[in-house]
């Protein structure tokens, strides 16, 4: 558990053809996992544009194209995959579903967007993905040979309970996939990744992709990698690119004996209950 | 309910004299009624010095002197007063605690502060305030004619389960009077405030003393009053000071349309529950 994580981060730009997405996700992981990187992470829908009315057109199954890809990519590489995100098919219903695969290639847990992204903010941003999504009933921490992993996405950063659980369930590092935009992005991104990081003194990570003007959509960018006491440790700016952090789990047991917040919860008083559990 | 609120905040140097702090606070006060403050804040520990030792010395009941200048400056000045906090005896106990009065000068109620500040960072602060005091149980928020303010002290700003609670309650303005230090200061004073903001979707305020290099405590000052999207509407540096700001209830209805957070939390799947309430 003691040996130190090397987390690789890319931030790619979202290409239309999906095979090319894939390609270049691919690619970047193996380049990636050449650098050392045990865990790489992709952005969120990073096989398809990020837009409501196309999620059907891009849905796959668990099992699917993208998600084999992904598995052998983790396999081939002997690392640990976050595939950002993608349209998943279930029956009639898509997911905005996060897989996760090992150093084996077998999925570990999905994360599907359990808080979707409806916003109509004034002069700025208009997104509804309850138009064409469905959102997930799951708390997903994974567990590694470094430690315990919690996965979410995007708007889910928003809900500090969704955090907690996550770190009760054991969770060091939190991985958000994401596709933060113009509005949103300048006021709110590094606010919301520092602030889950301080609040449950864990390691956190946003993984976007790259700016694209020409986008119906205008992701922000900006994917970084947040110490337990906040600091950024990378970021990049609107461009495509990598980050390679290194993660040593010890260092939250580290900050959470000089600052210890988390035992100094009042559970006494408060309780935050997770209701079910559906998988 | 409609009224805007003016906020004045008070960032004054601690004076060991109680009798020239208690002088000081009313001065401020006064002259901030003059200005049209409807609320005046005034800082953590406003007439005694952020020592724990002494806590017990400075300590009075409530109805004390302290209690009852302040009690009497809201009656002359018809305005509310969140009286920072000072060390309350209660039987054998001391509470770090937070008076609030009315227009009349009664007390429309009480903040126990609820997490104590003990803390030890390597080559950094160290503070335990459990050495003397003992933490409150209640969530505290007061009804006025703009609206329903929250108030909480200081290291209570880290739990956000606390500012959840209070919002859950009606709250849409929080109060955190507070002493953060050089250590804690830089690193997390703005990023609290600002995500507690940013999460409930209500406006922030933290209300500090000024800093003093000769104290034995330092405190980190920046006094600030954040919007509900997050952006600092005012904000002191470390000399004693006061900042005046429009608190309009109706903006954090606005922005909670605009952007749902508040409505999308997933009551269904998790539940933040109070377990007592002891009042």
């Amino acid at each position: 558990m003691s040996r130190k994580l090397c987390l690789g981060v890319i931030q790619m730009a979202v290409d239309e053809q999906k095979a090319n997405a894939l390609k270049k996700a691919v690619s970047n992981i193996d380049y990636l996992s050449t650098k050392g990187a045990n865990v790489v992470v992709l952005p969120e829908m990073f096989n398809c544009p990020y837009e409501t009315l196309r999620f059907p057109d891009y849905a796959e199954t668990a099992g699917g194209t993208s998600y084999q890809t992904m598995a052998e990519a983790a396999k081939r590489n002997g690392i640990y995959i976050i595939a950002g995100s993608m349209p998943e098919r279930e029956g009639t219903k898509i997911y905005n579903t996060s897989f996760i695969f090992g150093p084996d290639g077998n999925c570990l847990g999905r994360h599907r967007k359990m808080h979707l992204f409806d916003i109509d903010i004034q002069n700025g941003q208009y997104f509804m993905e309850s138009e064409t999504l469905t959102p997930g009933n799951d708390v997903t921490v994974v567990d590694t040979e470094f430690g315990k992993i919690g996965v979410a996405l995007c708007y889910d950063v928003r809900f500090p309970e969704l955090a907690r659980l996550m770190t009760e369930q054991g969770a060091k590092l939190l991985i958000y996939p994401a596709a933060f935009n113009m509005t949103t992005g300048p006021m709110h991104w590094e606010l919301l990744l520092r602030s889950r990081a301080v609040d449950q003194q864990v390691f956190t990570v946003g993984c976007a992709p790259a700016r694209q003007y020409d986008s119906s959509y205008i992701s922000y960018g900006n994917s970084m990698i947040v110490s337990p006491w906040g600091d950024i440790m990378g970021r990049l700016n609107d461009e495509e690119g990598y980050l390679l952090g290194e993660i040593d789990f010890e260092e939250v047991a580290h900050v959470r004996t000089q600052l210890p917040v988390i035992t100094q919860l009042r559970k006494d008083l408060y309780e935050l209950k997770l209701l079910k559990e559906s998988l």
